[in-house]
């Protein structure tokens, strides 16, 4: 019986370096949240040693040892699943070659500077051999750890999101964008909701609490999670422990609520991964786009929503006060879904947010693949945010410089997002037409069937299915982009009265 | 040249089990703070797992190479005292044979719970089984750690205080036991303080602030460190970021100033040990007793000083607003200062604390010696609680189950808290005279001379000494109990006008 061994000696080891990553997220947390302005270089040291300490484990060569031997005797099915995964992982850790990963990380390191600077002087020349460094790693990157017929951008994107590529991509992106264009040209012409909520002024304390209500009603458990304040609200899981963060702007309390409906949705996933199989791949995220999905789905198709809002304005009206007055919930409701092309993606609205991804996701593939000039990007750049959202560029900063991501290595990144909106909206339409009817359980606040719907049909999988068949099971088919642009379409006519 | 490679090896490893104790002291002082209740069994994890790499890196098998080679070609002054206590803690981590280590661990584990329910129902019968197996491991552990002539209990003290042992501390002892006797018995006819204001109400906010103005002007860098709220006041190090937490009740604004100065005490040190040699013990606290002498000399020789009170007086007034009327520095310092015998140590005053700790010395000398018999306990405890402190014991809830010590295992611990107490006063004496007077300055409210000289005589050189060999370098003299009994009766007097 040589695999049950086997089998054990991969999950202790896999518990081990989960409980190292877990340490690590209260490192990263401590840091965004509590952590004084001086203790900043020792603390890059921690994470770096957890860093190297998790690697060890992700790498050691008794787990090739031990998954062929589970291969030859494999166990039932969330077994086959688990050890599947753990190849999976096994092989992105081992792919590379170590002077390829300090390359990598040395440069991610100094480009990430070189962008910072080159954003703040609003000077693309400046991060551009940066960028023609990064790009010729990442091909490196893509080249080694490509596979299957796979591109080089697939290679990349698979890390985070397991099977996704391009072609597929493209499929669902070509009519998505069609109908995002349209649709943003139609809403020109409606009628625009009333701003006047948005710029009354609520002292902290009133949002704070108005905000944890909410997120306690949408079932967040505090028992086993906080919310706290940062600059970039995130959210993080430290071993079963979930922890969101938020921030408040005096006259903004609808940018409180939805970035913590946000990331409330990203820790009602977490706290729904099944914590029996902590350790396992079981017990962790399947995808960046699965996850981003929960985040969206909270935040758009139940925060901005008409039946939401009629459950929440009496909330609002206790906590906020004053500042109601003369508004309603359905003057707030349309507020909430105010459309209005941006040039920068993390301020973007719920219409035109994916028309940055696009972008995004052409260009990136156009570099991986060497079919676009680095020195080319600023101009190619403009040119798309002009066709797409219809706005002009007016410098790098606000242009091609205003993300992180292709300065830390993040390529196949940014479609997450759209893809998180996709499922979003999928799930969404499953679970209305499975519960009867989601508007009249968030009319009565009754937020408790649609949280256990989504944990019974993707939270408590962990990564026992793929992103796709996950999606197939859930919803009962794979993932398209009618749903999601129906539903927008369907909401923004009525918020804009558009017949 | 072997020596200073292997002097490098010896610090790489030494920085790395440093990176992982400051990683520890995160989980511990989050699940202190901010942990949600719900994680507590996944945090147990992480820190057993954090333990256990630790104790690998201490008992790596190469140490004992290295330390051999650095012996052949000895270095500089602070090298050598550098690989002294490396090879001081070499042989601590490694005399222990794993069987007993794990025995120890699961013992203390099972003996802390029982101890806790013993202590609830105060029946130390309950408790005894479990004291006994632990006074018996505590024995082996003993004898394995034994060395130079030390009895069994200096083996175990030498652990938390290098080179203390127990006949020296009886000759410290013993005359001072006679004048804090008396001085208690004087003290019971003097004037007693007026405790009006100790029951006032004081809104925690205004407590607050008032302890953290009075901690920042001691010089506790918040650039560098934190306050936080926890049952139990503590201070810990992650890494050069010193986190102090303190407590607050409403109607006792002395406790959360006392408390928040003696952490505050211990921050100063932390804060001073020199962060240029992180990693090496050269950077490290050198015993709990010269620990617990700069919280105690904060707490009790600034904090309960007549100068302290002219200079704090005033802040009190500006934060405490009304809860000050009719009462005056004076009264305050006077209060500060309240003398009454009593039954919890950790409730004790300045003058009769070290009673409490002369007892339990006595008693874990004669249990680790098996001079007395386990049963015996509980009488032998009241016994010298009558004459020592002249209170009777009335349950053993209040009397020997009232610590969680010996529990744990630690035995040899409680003189440190006295060794503290005499350390404070021998460095107040010589700062006091090295500065011209310590009055004037407190008086003032200008703390720097005071930290300045703590960090010049001790805080800066981390374990570079020996406990002795730094309090005669910076007194001048071998520790004594002269200038702490000379100092408890002055002030005392003073305030009980005792002639």
């Amino acid at each position: 019986m040589p695999a049950p061994d086997a089998y054990q000696q991969l999950l202790a080891l896999s518990r081990e370096a989960s409980l190292l990553s877990a340490t690590s997220a209260l490192l990263a947390w401590d840091q965004e949240t509590y952590m004084p302005t001086g203790a900043g270089e020792r603390r890059a040291d921690q994470l770096e040693l957890m860093a190297r300490l998790s690697h060890e484990r992700a790498t050691d060569e008794r787990i090739a040892d031990w998954l062929s031997q589970c291969a030859n005797a494999p166990g039932d099915e969330p077994q086959q699943a688990a050890v599947r995964e753990m190849q999976r992982d096994y092989d992105r850790a081992t792919k590379l070659p170590g002077k390829l990963v300090a390359e990598l990380a040395a440069t991610e390191s100094r480009a990430q500077q070189a962008w910072a600077s080159a954003r703040d002087a609003s000077d693309f020349t400046e991060f551009q051999p940066w960028l023609e460094k990064m790009v010729a790693l990442q091909q490196q990157k893509a080249d080694c750890l490509k596979q299957d017929g796979q591109t080089r951008w697939d290679a990349l994107a698979d890390l985070y999101e397991p099977g996704m590529r391009a072609a597929d991509l493209k499929n669902l992106f070509a009519p998505l964008r069609q109908r995002l264009v349209a649709l943003r040209q139609q809403l020109d012409l409606g009628k625009k909701p009333d701003e006047t909520f948005k710029h009354r002024e609520i002292p902290e304390p009133q949002q704070e609490a108005f905000v944890r209500a909410v997120v306690g009603s949408m079932g967040f458990d505090f028992e086993r999670g906080r919310i706290d304040r940062s600059t970039h609200p995130f959210c993080i899981s430290i071993a079963g422990d979930v922890r969101l963060t938020t921030r408040f702007h005096k006259d903004n309390v609808l940018d409180a609520l939805g970035s913590t409906m946000h990331e409330g949705g990203h820790g009602l996933y977490e706290q729904g991964l099944p914590t029996q199989h902590f350790g396992s791949p079981l017990a962790e995220a399947v995808s960046l786009g699965i996850h981003e999905s929960q985040s969206r789905l909270w935040e758009n198709h139940v925060g901005r929503s008409q039946a939401f809002w009629q459950w929440c304005w009496p909330q609002a009206q206790q906590h906020l006060d004053t500042a109601c007055a003369g508004q309603s919930a359905q003057s707030v409701y349309a507020l909430s879904n105010l459309v209005a092309p941006s040039l920068i993606r993390v301020e973007a609205d719920e219409a035109t947010y994916d028309l940055h991804v696009m972008v995004r996701f052409e260009l990136e593939q156009a570099l991986i693949d060497g079919d676009l000039k680095i020195a080319d990007l600023p101009a190619r750049w403009n040119e798309l945010y002009h066709d797409y959202l219809g706005v002009t560029v007016p410098d790098d900063r606000r242009g091609c410089l205003q993300d992180v991501h292709w300065s830390c290595g993040l390529f196949g990144y940014f479609p997450t997002y759209t893809l998180g909106n996709l499922y979003a909206a999928q799930f969404a339409a499953a679970a209305d037409e499975s519960l009867g009817g989601l508007d009249q359980l968030l009319q009565s606040g009754d937020f408790t069937p649609l949280r256990e719907w989504l944990h019974e049909h993707v939270h408590q999988h962990g990564r026992r299915y793929s992103p796709a068949e996950l999606c197939e099971r859930a919803t009962g088919a794979p993932l398209s982009s009618e749903p999601f642009i129906n539903y927008l379409e369907r909401k923004l006519h009525h918020v804009y009265e558009i017949a």
